[in-house]
């Protein structure tokens, strides 16, 4: 095989950077861009082109599954409410309950640093089989690297998960229509804030912990009562402002969001203040959007609010013909503002 | 949630070593404790006993799926034969292969170091979009994060994949029983010996290739013929002496190698000579081993040699009663001696 760097140019054009920056993992523009123009021209036709969180799959023979990926490099490794451990476990999870499906299986590969302590494993191996058991999930298959002290950082661990999407179940971004209500599931931005907040060693009186949890029996509560989810997200990477902006571009609507609507705890709010964070841009992983009827919402609502982790649920705005392609917020002043898809990275390595 | 790291102990004893070592992620007695006495008892009930190189899985509503996942750390990521990229492809191709299954889709998910050019990312999916399509495996979803520099080392590349066991095959370790040929696909120690090479800057004056390449097509062809195939493995890490020691101990019966039977191209016995290697413990990435009765032996042969990939396939030992749990190799001699399980890391960072 012959290499030739020297010629090789991007598919598509990239923002003008030779080299990797760590942008490109933030769940933002850059990310889009990555996925876009370098990663999906080069796989060619072995790739599919609807690379989202999680791929339907039809299964010769009949059925559908879904499957998802993702991997983990928190640092640090454990943080208030949580670790890498459950973050990896319940991350994926919700990815599978996103696409609707019930989540069943789960494989977990272990990049581990020379050096590392056992304990430290061990703790963030037994997280990982609490948090798979509180779901539901089987942990079936697995792998272990070792790299030398100076290549690695910890643990980072990648998960991939198969779920079942049930019959008559379709929950996609292009059934996203005018008209729907958008709903999260709780409280925004502590996930983030938690994590943020051990490594920079700040405090900021009451102890934020991270939301970290699965979602699929919300998720499921919904579907099997009836609600006609058009298509759900969860906000990571990139917060609400992410996932809101991928939705629009997916579907072609608008999307407006009631500032006053969303549920902030105050503590977050001050610590967005203090570091010069927008919540909507802060990560979340318990927490989930759903895109449904209107006149579906205050039942999705009060099936959530029933389930201790669905207790905060909240519609927090609406979709719309105007604008499509284009988030806004309504400001408690009745003005709005525009809710741009964040570029790169705003708290590296939150999850 | 509360940890305490002082009063954790490993659920069974490992050996003694309170810190991950590179041995860890060799593929052999350490990764095996590793995965007997820390994972396994700290995933809990969450976990499926049978952690193999794919798990089989069986789908509510009928059919059987294999399920795998592998995460590759190669260093250097570019070597004579190839990249991490067609590794990273075809190692999970070929294990979901060695349980029977036909591999149809498969998950991506790179963990890269800030830094990275981009030239070197984009040739990498190129190499694993061509592998993907010359096996006929699709990728269907997939992640990207990026770690701050001297937090990671280039790219790692953790790939999932599931694949359709068909009706009636039942390939299994336990399936193993006295008899049973031992055949290899072809030659073996080229892809360990080929990334030694390059990263010692070593010239052997031929130059050695790795092999990678994915085997599911050989493997289907056994299977279309009508082979009863008991079990297959294929001799990445640990190479052959990880993998029949594994077989040997997982089906309680003992194995005997005919040394004069194995495949070891010269420069590849030059090299192991000069660096103090044993060929029977070198990686592979485009070998399997199969093991079917010893009358259908010929025809497997046959089939596999009428195949480029499988043109040098050889019987390179039997199944027998004796010494259950023990791999034996017959020297040229007469003499026989015993081929242990490697302990760690005979050459780190191989896959």
């Amino acid at each position: 095989m012959s290499l030739d760097f020297e010629s090789w140019s991007c598919p598509l054009p990239l923002r003008d950077t030779p080299n990797i920056v760590l942008g490109h993992g933030g769940g933002g523009q850059l990310s889009a861009d990555l996925v876009g123009s370098l990663f999906l021209p080069s796989f060619g036709a072995a790739a599919s082109n609807d690379l989202g969180d999680a791929a339907v799959l039809e299964v010769p023979g009949g059925g559908r599954l879904a499957f998802s990926t993702d991997g983990y490099v928190v640092k640090p490794m454990f943080f208030p409410g949580g670790c890498i451990g459950d973050l990896a476990v319940n991350g994926t999870i919700n990815d599978l309950a996103m696409s609707g499906a019930r989540p069943l299986w789960m494989s977990t590969a272990f990049i581990l640093a020379e050096g590392t302590p056992m304990a430290e494993v061990g703790r963030i191996a037994e997280v990982m089989g609490q948090a798979a058991k509180a779901a539901g999930v089987q942990l079936v298959t697995g792998d272990t690297k070792v790299v030398d002290h100076g290549s690695g950082d910890g643990v980072y661990v990648t998960t991939a998960g198969i779920g079942v999407v049930p019959d008559g179940v379709d929950v996609h971004p292009r059934r996203t229509r005018p008209g729907d209500a958008v709903l999260i599931s709780g409280e925004i931005g502590l996930h983030g804030v938690a994590v943020m907040s051990q490594r920079e060693g700040l405090e900021f009186g009451t102890a934020i912990e991270s939301d970290t949890a699965a979602v699929n029996e919300l998720v499921s509560a919904l579907l099997d009562a009836g609600i006609d989810v058009h298509t759900m997200r969860d906000p990571t990477r990139g917060g609400v402002a992410a996932s809101t902006n991928e939705i629009a571009a997916a579907a072609g609507v608008g999307i407006e969001l009631d500032e006053r609507a969303l549920p902030i705890p105050q503590e977050v709010s001050d610590a967005c203040g203090l570091l010069g964070l927008d919540p909507l841009q802060v990560a979340n992983e318990g927490k989930f959007l759903a895109f449904v009827p209107q006149e579906q919402a205050d039942e999705a609502l009060a099936i959530l609010r029933a389930m201790p982790l669905g207790a905060r649920a909240q519609q927090i705005g609406r979709v719309i013909d105007d604008h499509p392609g284009v988030v806004v917020a309504r400001t408690g002043l009745g003005a709005t503002r525009v809710i741009g898809l964040p570029l790169g990275e705003q708290l590296p390595r939150i999850c």
